[in-house]
């Protein structure tokens, strides 16, 4: 009996990037979903403009598993799948328009600081690896997740948490 | 019969609250488990001290909750327990021990990640409902999560990554 090979730095990239590959592909699915329960027209646009990224996420993953020889295939990420169990628990609740807002916003970069930190490692692994080129492509996927997390922090401060809190002092008001 | 009453932000930041309390008190239980399967010696003292400063929080979000007039109680938190999902996963492949090590930082990461976008938006809504006292304790905490995943960043930079990396080169060279 052949004795089992250890796996390697190479193996665990490989596992990495097929985690990812099935998140990205989630949010493909669930991106559409917060977009509808959105009321703020800028918030439901972000997550609109996100999920054309999104989706050239998918196609730029494909091309990395290309340059590495690998069939593109995913493996159940279980990280990114509780966010949107998360997200998915909030739109059962009945809050209000505005708090399901901000609620959509924290949700959102949950799912964008999860990948942000997927990336970076996966681009520190392929850097000392000697995997230059493939670093590069998820360099660009990474900008794009970081500018995604600025956007949601802007609406969020832009005015989406304050109309939440508004309603909270009203109904104290009235109370 | 009673109209039910819409929820509002405070219900939601009450929600998020319960999430991280319970997150934290999953780490509780996971970082030991890290520390006892990482073999470099500053990784496995950096999990170490990251979990009594864990246990901090829950003490810090206790006093929360009271602040708040609310008992202490948690929300099964099902990002952080993908997450931690994935690690256990991860320890049972047959990787070499400097991969194994190399991954223990890339999920430990992904656990800083979770807590400092959650501790994030409560701070920015903590600070929207004018709860500057509640916004001050979670920002202790925020620091801490912070420099966990800052340290983690430099001890991957500071070798275990190239240890690992290593690996794989030796092993092109013997094929």
């Amino acid at each position: 009996m052949p004795k089992s090979k250890t796996k390697t730095l190479h193996d665990a990239f490989l596992d990495e990037l097929r985690d990812v590959y099935n998140a990205e592909k989630q949010l493909t699915k669930a991106l559409p979903r917060m977009a509808k329960n959105a009321t703020d027209p800028k918030l439901k646009a972000a997550f609109e403009s996100h999920l054309g990224e999104t989706e050239g996420h998918v196609t730029i993953l494909e091309g990395v598993f290309e340059k590495l020889g690998e069939k593109a295939r995913g493996k159940h990420c279980d990280g990114i799948a509780g966010i949107i169990e998360e997200a998915k628990s909030m739109l059962e609740e009945d809050y209000d328009a505005d708090t399901v807002d901000a609620s959509l916003v924290a949700g959102g970069q949950r799912a964008e600081h999860y990948e942000i930190t997927a990336y970076g490692t996966l681009i520190a692994w392929a850097n000392t690896m000697g995997h230059g080129n493939v670093a590069r492509d998820l360099q660009k996927i990474l900008a794009q997740e970081e500018a995604a997390d600025k956007k949601l922090t802007s609406l969020a401060e832009g005015g989406i948490n304050q109309k939440a809190a508004d309603a909270v002092r009203a109904e104290q008001v009235a109370v």
